[in-house]
């Protein structure tokens, strides 16, 4: 039969590139979240909690020069509330710009160095991908204000503790400590970053940085290739490269191997790399203090190490730059192994206020990707995707609803999560599947039978199931997961069962 | 002198009608939203996170019938990536409106009923006034697929639970229950309502509502002016009325002041108001219900009772609808005395899924506004705004950096909130002004003599302060809030003087 009927029913639908997220999902996140916040203020650092929306102008980086400034950024346009055109704004993409504009706002009023953490969700007009999503968490900690190479250093530790504190167990990740400036100095010696005219060769050290950043992905082959011509990739698409001579990529890629066994050698060997470079020694020096304050303060190398590899893509790097990579390795959807790879990255960034105050303000910080941390920890299995249900109180006899309600009262205030079924109580099977769909631990039942004893049956679900799957047809019919209590024994006994659960 | 150049910095402003949360301000709220999460977790409800933005097509109520459809929301179109144009994308206004998208896009992977908690800002785009920004948090819990007024008298004692959890104490709140078909059986008995013809007299009954609904704010008189001809304010602006006959008028006036000494002679009341109305006795019935339930939960009068004169701006509304009241009273800006009002209101929806669907769904849920609610217990002076700051560790020899770095680390190891300075350190009145604004209760003191002797200064800044405020000079010499000792007893020392100022 045709439907003539035509519908003009909305959509239920998330927009491209969101999604919703449910139950375990939210509180896992949630629980992280709050777990590095109290490493975080521990450290010192204060919260700040900026809106969600800034005017495009003080975001920056995406200035209306075209009709429509919305390049990687969501934006509109405010109605005009007279003659001139309304402000642009925009859903913040991190959270560094809004605490670049709060500083700027607020200097007068905060405390120098101003030392806060910030959590929430950012937004990025991008193609989504999979697992690649236009509205994800991000959860920062920065110091504004302090020029000090021990800022970098304490952020270092403290990331360390946050990644323990969620329960990442030390050697299953690492903090990568590197400094630009060494970068910058080894970049004099090869001869494409002239001091006195820091503007030449800027096209070719952004190949360079890129080239340097996908080490993981292509190996020092790969680099090498990007360094030089360029570099074909599988499916035949060719990259342009920096178009360094021999000597030259040499000198980078002495510099990306310039790893050694210990701490002391890295840096010895960073410092011959640098030669003469004043930037250079500075930041070799840098890394050096920064190694001794890790050492003094407990941190070794199987926590925090120096590795010259990690230069981190973002431009407005200009000192030390860090990166956490969890070691274990895990399979990814086409069963592959593989490492996991970078789950947080800072470092400092001097320049970033500059643009409202016209002056510079030293600051270095870190961005922690939850998200990434919480999917690290459920493919290692030390997350279940699924959270216990409630205790599920069965509606047996729709007369007795303020009985029911008063044992789920019971079981509450002994601090259980208890609910009555409150669907159409009609079909008792429906209840129990609620039960199963919530995954409940226990099913309260009770009857007209129930109430003239003053008994109450009590079904273990867990066990239950368990008995379902193993057991025989005759071991099933005596019930062993199900139990018949006085009313007043309740609470203890459902107790009982979720202890002896977990 | 003149400044002739032109800067073209870009303003660090947050956009008009934001605003930015500092220190206590976050954490104090981060806090009450965990402990409603508790209690809602606790009543079985499961947390759902949706993302800030929805298609406005999904979002409703503000259909593209315009150019630009952001009429209360902030719109954007996407960017087409085809021929045909980009959807319209807006943030949420509320979390019901997502709820039901929610409900829809995923209900045959949900269970039934659904119950859901969710919490997180939400975006309006309307004039900001003094206290009214154009983003704020909501903190919600929904029943979707349960029909039983069962569910609806549970939200109203998961309410009251809330607010206890949350520091209202009993006696200091009140939630107040009405039935919207209640006032839909009062209004056929006046004469403004024909359930054979619904749709008869629709612009009237808004005017009742919203009249009702201003009772607080225009007292009896001002309703009564309403519901008749129309009212003169002071400032001499004439709002017309529901142009009600005085016999009308007289049926709604007694409906709002149906309200008797108990629950049992308010029904009563209502019952003899709704007569014949079959509307107004179904509801008067599930109020009964809900006042037994209530009852038997041990919910008394004092925490939720009826109420005739609760009606819910909101149009979406069908069944119950309730409001938690403070009761306490409060000075207002200008030092009048007032009462605080409501932090938090519900109730039943069945429509809401319905545009989805083409199916009826029952719903009921509540919204606490939790910043309204941190404003109570801010005004009554259960809260403080100030948040203790850091232990600052002061730097009086810059090479010593990794002695001062392992004395926090100690005192963070022990779960004590500790820094070392990080600013310039050469100005040390400026590293004591530094832990005064970050309101430290203590600053450690260690420079070459204490390095060579082994022992520290422990400055105790809340005793000093209380010292420096009432004490002569010479009292102040004798420095009795600052101590010295051995290195090895920082963290005792430190915790001593913690514990002692709390």
């Amino acid at each position: 039969m045709a439907k003539p009927k035509k519908t003009s029913r909305p959509k239920a639908e998330t927009p491209k590139g969101f999604r919703d997220y449910f139950g375990a999902e939210v509180t896992q996140r949630a629980d992280m979240l709050r777990k590095i916040a109290t490493v975080y203020h521990r450290y010192g650092f204060d919260a700040l909690e900026s809106a969600g929306v800034e005017t495009v102008e003080a975001l920056g980086k995406f200035l209306p020069d075209v009709d429509r400034p919305n390049e990687g950024v969501f934006a509109w346009q405010e109605d005009s509330d007279s003659d001139k055109p309304g402000d642009w704004l925009a859903l913040r993409y991190d959270l560094t710009a809004p605490l670049a504009r709060v500083y700027a706002q607020h200097r007068n009023d905060l405390p120098t160095p101003y030392r806060r953490y910030a959590m929430g969700p950012v937004w990025r007009n991008e193609k989504p991908g999979p697992g690649r999503f236009r509205q994800f968490y991000q959860c920062d900690a920065d110091t504004v204000g302090a020029p000090s190479v021990a800022a970098d250093a304490e952020i270092c530790a403290m990331l360390a503790d946050c990644l323990e504190e969620v329960g990442i167990g030390r050697g299953d990740y690492v903090v990568r400590v590197n400094n630009r400036k060494v970068l910058n100095g080894v970049m004099e010696v090869a001869g494409v970053l002239d001091p006195s005219d820091p503007n030449q060769y800027a096209s070719e050290r952004g190949v360079v940085l890129r080239a340097i950043d996908k080490l993981d992905r292509l190996g020092l082959e790969g680099v090498r290739a990007l360094l030089g011509e360029g570099r074909k990739d599988d499916s035949g698409d060719f990259t342009h490269g920096a178009g360094l001579t021999d000597a030259q990529a040499d000198v980078i890629m002495g510099f990306m191997q310039a790893k050694r066994h210990s701490g002391t050698d890295t840096i010895a060997t960073l410092r011959d790399l640098v030669g003469a470079s004043a930037t250079g020694l500075e930041g070799v020096n840098e890394l050096e203090t920064i190694a001794d304050l890790m050492s003094a303060g407990g941190y070794g190398p199987d926590r925090i190490e120096i590795d010259p590899s990690v230069v981190r893509g973002l431009g407005y790097y200009t000192g030390p730059v860090f990166e956490a990579e969890l070691t274990f390795e895990i399979k990814d959807d086409k069963g592959r192994v593989r490492n996991f790879g970078s789950v947080a990255g800072g470092g400092r960034y001097d320049d970033l206020v500059k643009r409202f105050i016209g002056q510079e303000v030293p600051a270095t910080g870190v961005s922690i990707g939850v998200d990434r941390l919480l999917a690290a920890l459920h493919a290692k299995g030390r997350m279940s995707s699924q959270e216990e249900g409630p205790v599920v109180v069965t509606v047996m006899d729709k007369a007795r609803m303020a009985d029911y309600q008063a044992m789920v009262t019971e079981l509450r205030t002994a601090g259980i999560r208890a609910e009555v079924y409150l669907g159409n109580p009609k079909n008792f099977g429906n209840q129990l599947k609620y039960a199963d769909r919530r995954s409940s631990p226990v099913a309260v039942i009770a009857g007209g039978d129930e109430f003239d004893s003053g008994m109450v049956q009590i079904k273990d679900l867990i066990l239950g199931a368990k008995i379902a799957q193993s057991a025989t047809l005759e071991e099933w019919k005596d019930r062993p997961s199900q139990y018949e209590v006085p009313r007043g024994e309740l609470v203890a006994k459902v107790r009982d069962i979720l202890e002896s659960s977990r």
